[in-house]
């Protein structure tokens, strides 16, 4: 029985088995591996666009939960793999901020620099560190839109008490989305030009 | 049986006995009006804060979905009644693009100008019309923050092709954003500067 007073959306199938591979770490460079390796899977698996995100504990690297891109398999335009990452670790931890009085700080580290909205969601979770892959001109290279977000937006972070660190892992991220767009995946999204995430 | 690969929220019973009070109209006044008295309604259920959201036929005005602020309720921070309008729709007309050929173009009605995340969440969406009530600064008088938004929004949504208009029904918006201040409701939210929406 479908209640229609429920949205829900779920994390597919081969996430589970994909998590073992990583092994709690303080190297960024692993975590970010990590996350690279599950876009190249989303796009393998057809489950969504060449996007990955996961949650870590920022100190010791435990691993939260782990988002990618589900837009166009679940139909919901909200669910870049940042939102995704976040939904699943504050379901997790019982809390809607993840910066709550109790917590280990927590970061998000992302395969792409987040959209507008993603970047607009950041400061909400609660996360203390940001980390991102590809850069934002990476992903408008390969066609999808970033959306308006502010040039300062590292800046912006930053003054909310939001470390960033960018650049990291950058080529190997990268090749995923230029592997993608070579063997023509798609560019979805509002008006020809898709959102990213 | 609870799946932990699912994700879901619920929308609050209230809502669906709570829609008929709309009749399709096409002033953008009675559908502000509408959605307006679910900010109300929101806060008297206690079920989230003082924010609500729906998306209707620009042209028409048949209404598509409502959604309310369940962030506290659900312990989800992307969980802002633009966010949940903008899901409901799409899950009801089955597209993650409300723009897509063939459907009428759509409008987001929200009771205060979108946060930072919900302004970028806007484009993705695929309305071509957004209308909005009480302003940032009435938002953030109560003590919820915006977050970084570029200070030119509304241009950036008109470059996208997207309509605004502001101020509609600002008064009755504002009156229940101060009442619930008055009455002491949660500011909730990360690092003590919650989130609107």
């Amino acid at each position: 029985m479908t209640d229609e007073n429920v949205i829900s959306f779920r994390i597919p199938p081969w996430v589970a088995g994909f998590l073992p591979r990583y092994v709690a770490s303080t190297n960024i460079d692993d975590r970010m591996s990590f996350v690279i390796e599950a876009t190249r899977r989303n796009v393998i698996e057809k489950t969504g666009g060449p996007f990955a995100a996961a949650i870590f504990e920022r100190d010791g690297g435990k691993l939260v939960s782990l988002g990618v891109n589900l837009v166009a398999t679940e139909n919901l335009c909200i669910l870049h793999a940042e939102i995704v990452a976040i939904a699943v670790a504050q379901r997790a931890l019982g809390t809607f901020d993840l910066g709550q009085e109790g917590l280990p700080p927590h970061e998000l580290v992302t395969s792409s620099e987040p959209c507008a909205m993603c970047f607009g969601a950041v400061p909400w979770s609660g996360v203390r560190r940001l980390v991102a892959g590809a850069r934002d001109a990476d992903v408008r290279k390969i066609g999808f839109d970033e959306g308006a977000k502010t040039a300062d937006w590292r800046a912006e972070l930053e003054k909310r008490g939001i470390e960033t660190i960018v650049d990291v892992r950058r080529d190997m991220a990268v090749g995923v989305l230029n592997g993608y767009a070579a063997q023509g995946g798609a560019i979805y999204g509002a008006r020809g030009t898709g959102p990213s995430g």
